[in-house]
């Protein structure tokens, strides 16, 4: 099955307003096994909307409108789409009357224009809104189908999900070959290396695989191919267990995990307790702990020692050793880990000191030059890292390198073995 | 002149990738005055591009092509836009150098499927890719043009702004009526509130005005329409400040301004330093102050209390004044912003302390609720919000509140009249 994705609004054409919808719609429609072949964008405006429309029925099987729902006058898909279709439109009581519900939840009265939102296309299968007064409809036309969605993604997203999703897949039937997604995460190595370490695996076709470099770690998509899912989940396992080969610990989680997530739950399930001495981040890695509901489990709080008075007066850093060895150095981050979990009195301490740019760089300590220190019941240690990119960059990839070091820890606590 | 944007590339048509090139284009074509009709995205297929090529070339002036730039056999624009226009390649020998030395620079042979990047429609006007291999191109024919940029928006848009930009503005002359913008930034103020205190200005077409909600401020946009860029900046001016005249200090800034840009310019200003005391916000508030550089200046640290050992241990704050008012009080809240005040040295002490959810309310201590406290030479105040939203929101919410704080403060040190 062939779609075209049709949108329509005149904020997209002045730069306003970003089209997430198409993205959005186009990575659904591929997993359901349906092919776009193309996007187009056009204005409120009716010559040009009507000329689009007609084209895309003719060179796709499944045509998907989104926007042109409003109660305005230039809000025009529904009309069209029955035009070109050669239908009616027909006003629906059941919609008629969630509009009206809509406004009297609000406490006003349903303006006259917004009666125009319960109109449809004779025969289609209205699709509720919940998020708002506009429903959105499925229109089927000998082999054409029309599915009409309102604009503002988050009304168009969950009514796509919860009653446009449902109705693709019984037209596309279980026989089709559906697109299964995995992503693999991975932090503490580039993209270049990792093309080299993964070399042949790169090729294969099902799963096939892409490289996508995020802020601070790198994602392997897998797109594997199969009509049963069962064997495409087979399929993506094995390609998986592939690529923990070579990349062993290095892989921190798959799919809806995060760095964050999985240091939590590592942390809660041993009952430990984390507090944060931090300078160059500035209070990014107490916020990426804190993040997720339910942190205090395992978080206590911390310091952001960012004057080298308060790694002294706060921290209990020596003043000799800011001196001697600079505040950005492995013996400082030694001891602002220790001194946070002694005076927190958490089991484990956790430190970062670095230079995140884009001044106050030298020869001997370039930008980018991080120190994390980590201070647990078995002593205090600290890790030096060389990050390149600019200031958000480098703190970003500090907080990520500070929780994978606390990952690593735990996971060795356990007994499994560690590549780094 | 009338324009369409025209995207290639398959990452676009699986979910992959998200277009923001259009979107670029579209906001600087806009500002020139040219009008963008259609945007179309098509994979990289040779048949499918070259009829959407012939359409563009039909209905619009200018066609702006994004991707297909690369070494390889489904890399297609530049062959697929001379065919349409009838004109033959032609190997630019300059080009082709760059591309050698761009392979030099990084110590690898230049691939020979990189000599197709040298190739050009004859006449073209070449624009050179700083940051990758594919240079772009302008490409007049008759009173159609097509501009030929490169997929990756890291080195489509400063060829777009490098290169591009100046031959479209000649094109377009200096007759041209254009668009102006200017952002107005408010905090402190609801969509709907705004609305009503707006009221008539939301009617005027120049400069228009929309209003756009952004995660923890509100946007005024204005458009000014006009060839004189001086009288756009009047018109832009006066509706600025009929804006001010009814929002007041809720106005904290313009365009490029932010926040923690202004809140860090007036501290600095006045030679003072501030620490923190977070214990909802959890260190996002510190890592606010240190986004920028020179944040050094005028923050010197503090102390996440998210536990309440903490909040008594690190910060002073009374064992009593916990059990009996609660962590979210104002009585706390005070007692953090003196104690970080006090412990610290600082000038400014401003503490955070609320439910961000989406667990643990109550019916006297809803999610949202958050106490902010400020502690100055002058004594030590809090102030209570109710905020809506997820876990994250309240937060941000609870940042830009903080901030907003000493920047009225601040400006009540200067005299000026504070509206709230």
């Amino acid at each position: 099955m062939k779609a075209e994705i049709v949108a329509t609004g005149t904020e997209l054409l002045v730069g306003e307003t970003l089209n997430t919808s198409a993205h959005f719609l186009t990575g659904k429609l591929s997993a359901l096994g349906i092919e776009v072949d193309y996007h187009t964008t056009v204005g409120d405006n009716s010559e040009r909307l009507e000329a689009v429309l007609r084209q895309a029925l003719a060179r796709a099987d499944l045509v998907v409108t989104t926007g042109g729902l409003g109660p305005t006058a230039d809000d025009l898909t529904k009309e069209l789409v029955a035009k070109v279709l050669g239908l009616e439109l027909e006003l629906d009581a059941g919609s008629l009357a969630e509009i009206e519900r809509f406004f009297a939840r609000r406490k006003g009265p349903m303006p006259a224009s917004n009666k125009k939102q319960a109109y449809f296309p004779r025969g289609a299968k209205i699709l509720p809104n919940k998020l708002g007064t506009a429903p959105g409809a499925l229109v089927r036309q000998g082999d054409k189908t029309v599915l009409i969605l309102p604009g503002p993604p988050f009304e168009m997203e969950p009514m796509f999900d919860d009653y446009a999703y449902p109705e693709l897949a019984k037209l596309v039937g279980t026989a089709a070959e559906r697109m299964h997604f995995r992503v693999i995460k991975v932090f503490g190595i580039g993209e270049s290396a990792m093309e080299e370490v993964l070399g042949d695996l790169l090729q294969q076709t099902n799963p096939s695989m892409a490289l996508l470099a995020k802020r601070a770690e790198m994602h392997i998509r897998l797109v594997a191919r199969s009509a049963d899912a069962a064997k495409a989940n087979m399929l993506l396992g094995e390609t998986e267990q592939q690529i923990r080969a070579k990349l062993g610990n290095k892989v921190f989680g798959r799919d809806e995990e995060t760095m964050i997530g999985i240091v939590g739950a590592g942390l809660r399930e041993r009952g430990l307790k984390i507090a944060t001495a931090e300078s160059c981040t500035g209070g990014l890695l107490g916020a990426a702990l804190t993040q997720e509901p339910g942190s205090s489990d395992f978080y206590l709080g911390g310091v952001v020692g960012y004057a080298n008075e308060l790694k002294e007066g706060l921290l209990g850093v020596k003043a000799d050793t800011l001196r001697t060895c600079g505040a950005v150095s492995a013996e400082v981050a030694r001891q602002m880990a220790a001194g946070i979990r002694e005076r927190t009195g958490a089991d484990l301490g956790l430190a970062t000191t670095g230079l995140a740019g884009p001044g106050g760089g030298s020869e001997g300590k370039p930008i980018g030059l991080v120190f994390i220190g980590l201070a647990t019941p078995d002593g205090v240690e600290a890790q030096k890292f060389q990050f390149y990119g600019g200031r958000e960059s480098v703190r970003q990839l500090t907080v990520m390198a500070a929780l994978n070091w606390v990952r690593l820890s735990l996971l060795l606590k356990k007994g499994e073995p560690v590549s780094q």
